[in-house]
């Protein structure tokens, strides 16, 4: 089956995906869960192979380790999807009611999106999580995993797809894809496919938004600040930011810059370096930074550079006002973190600093939607519209206006012979 | 002023102007109000300038229709003004609350998007209505009305830009986009840009959606359904698809195709063409239609045409579903009418059509925010992210997550130190 007849087919079940109760999504969910317990060898081996292949072309250790897909993940992602089954039902809620006028009655109800194409790397555990959140939330998806992890995918898609099926989904609800030629496809599929989600490096999510007309979801930069003001207690900065750099350097919510008032620096940096030294931080600085401890001097690069290592870059603010003012200009809108004990500031801050995600005395780690509460994550958006930051199931959820009358015409209305009461009824929506 | 600095000023016009109390934008509203009364024969004047110079161009009666702006428009756009006024503060409503753990506390928090690009043509309410919208909601705007109003637009953009300044709101929270290259740079300027709305004819809205990369909120097609079922009274079903097809033709939730179940169509379509041809309705029809009406033979692009006419599409069905993968192939995804008097076919229809807006028994011409009870409406969005259907107030927010803690750190969480408790608080935001 070639990508577009994929499309066409995945659009048609998502149609069909979309009316499916609750009750027959969660059996479906409950049937995969059962199956991927059941056919866990096949799953164990289909990765060994995939494993022993990358061994021979040299894949790096974080990938392989990212790669690898035993009983303990198994294990992990079928408790993923217990949970899962236990969310409230994300499709037919009433958000919005209102009598328009007599036997004339709006609701609006939440809905699937539709379609939803997902392009990751590496890590099996993705597709699952994303798959099954897909069809919780009534959308069909089309998968792209990493060529490393095919082995591992092809089984897991077509367990996913044989226990889902059986339990009435309609056929065509997900799809994996197979070829890089695909993937060009895919993104030209702008008729057919609502939402792409890419999870994977900057590079590569910056690759999809550059070659598609279809909305994406998720983040390229993580580029997240710590701010260190005047009024902050010192220990608790020096323990905020070496959590926020070093907790796990890889990943997009670990600090990338220091931002330090002057009037703490002299203080804070020589302390700060006593403990990031400890870890092997390389620290890179402004000049004023330079005049307080030894560090790389800084370029005007390291301020929109995402390092995903052991290396933290330092600047020494007059006030927060220029924090700010460099969070907005060099930042992603990702998650920025202040220290203070000024509340005051903290409100600031936290009002003027344009992010998904803004925190007050803890460290930018936080930024996750299991950290967050969610029960499952799509991923981070540093979008302004739609979902913005961690965004769990809801994110995969769009609206619709549904209008019962009773022959009801607007040439009434606009001719004054009937006018609107536009009455709030809190009613749930059923005809 | 260039295009790029209209842009960066914005940019930070809209972060100052996000932080702005409700108190302060609602004062700004009223001085903006009272401006426009106290200037209004200088606008009266100008309009007057853009009228002549028009009517000398040739401009086309319906458009020169829009242009008029008068002591009556003027009158209404204070009206909408006041109501605009009267809506709750949209920004900083907390809508999710979260203790992550003792003394860690996450908020999800409304806030203005940033920088809104408007693209319209004629209208100068338009004008109006849209800045006025994106003050409340704390949204910087760049404005580009069409360029027979544009000394309208010119009085309007200084008269909103001098009351709200003198009231408080920052400089540079509001530009009008004089020239058509200052357009092209503007659809290039993504990194200062958050979301464009053009509103306008279908090419116009096509144009801007395939040669920007900011996001687009609108429409292009508005291509409307009306299907009659076989359990629909047929006073009613001719009653709804008249008025959807004739209370306003140039409009984009007009009916322009009626699909009409093989069962009824005998019945119903001789007295639809008797009613029809009252207001010189001209009929296309497939096959089956010309059995049993005199029509003008149907091609396969009437069924993706909009005719924004006295001119309506009409197809016989054999059934109900074949009515909505009908829609769904053809339909923009705006507005879609049954007509039956079956409750349980009424309302799978509207779980199955894939449109913004789907009606039982009603006109199509609701479709739209004032009908709705939005008070303002944005415009009409047929996107399956962000905002769907007629958009109001809302579409112009997104929102941010506020974490507040005393020190904490991941690692005690990655280490099981401490474990997360996710208790749901309902409690609003406050520092």
């Amino acid at each position: 089956m070639n990508m577009t007849e994929m499309a066409v087919k995945a659009k048609e079940a998502s149609i069909k995906l979309s009316a499916m109760s609750g009750e027959m999504k969660n059996k479906a969910l409950e049937m995969i869960a059962v199956k991927l317990d059941e056919r866990k060898n096949e799953i164990i081996k289909a990765n060994e192979e995939d494993i022993r292949r990358s061994e021979s072309e040299n894949l790096g250790a974080p990938l392989l380790k990212r790669l690898k897909f035993d009983e303990a993940k198994i294990k992990d992602v079928i408790a993923g999807i217990k949970s899962l089954i236990g969310l409230e039902e994300p499709v037919g809620k009433t958000v919005l009611s209102t009598e328009l006028d007599e036997g004339l009655e709006l609701y609006r109800v939440t809905c699937p999106i539709g379609v939803i194409g997902i392009i990751f790397e590496s890590r099996p555990d993705a597709l699952v999580q994303i798959s099954t959140l897909c069809l919780k939330s009534g959308n069909s998806v089309l998968l792209k995993g990493g060529s490393e992890a095919r082995e591992t995918n092809k089984i897991l898609t077509s367990i996913i797809n044989d226990a889902s099926i059986q339990a009435g989904m309609p056929e065509g609800w997900i799809y994996q894809v197979e070829t890089r030629s695909d993937v060009s496809e895919m993104l030209k599929m702008d008729g057919y496919i609502d939402l792409l989600i890419p999870r994977g490096s900057n590079e590569f999510v910056r690759h999809i938004m550059d070659n598609s007309r279809i909305p994406v979801m998720g983040h390229a930069d993580g580029i997240c600040h710590c701010y260190v003001d005047d009024a902050a207690d010192v220990d608790m900065a020096i323990k905020v930011v070496a959590d926020s750099k070093t907790q796990y350097v890889a990943v997009c919510n670990a600090a990338e810059t220091l931002l330090v008032n002057a009037k703490i620096a002299d203080k804070l940096l020589p302390l700060l370096k006593e403990e990031l030294d400890k870890k092997n931080v390389e620290l890179i600085g402004c000049e004023m930074t330079q005049q307080i401890i030894k560090v790389t001097p800084a370029t005007k690069e390291d301020w929109s550079t995402e390092y995903l290592d052991y290396i933290l870059s330092i600047k020494v603010v007059e006030d927060m006002d220029e924090a700010i003012v460099h969070i907005n200009k060099y930042g992603s809108g990702h998650t920025d973190v202040i220290i203070t004990n000024d509340k005051a500031k903290a409100a600031e801050f936290m009002n003027l600093v344009d992010a998904g995600n803004v925190f007050w005395n803890c460290s930018t780690r936080f930024s996750d939607g299991f950290r967050y509460g969610f029960g499952a994550e799509v991923g981070i958006s540093t979008s302004k519209l739609h979902a913005r930051g961690p965004v769990g199931l809801e994110g995969l959820l769009i609206y619709k206006y549904k209008l019962l009358g009773a022959g009801h015409t607007v040439e009434e209305y606009s001719s004054k012979v009937r006018t609107f009461k536009h009455n709030k009824m809190n009613k749930d929506f059923k005809v």
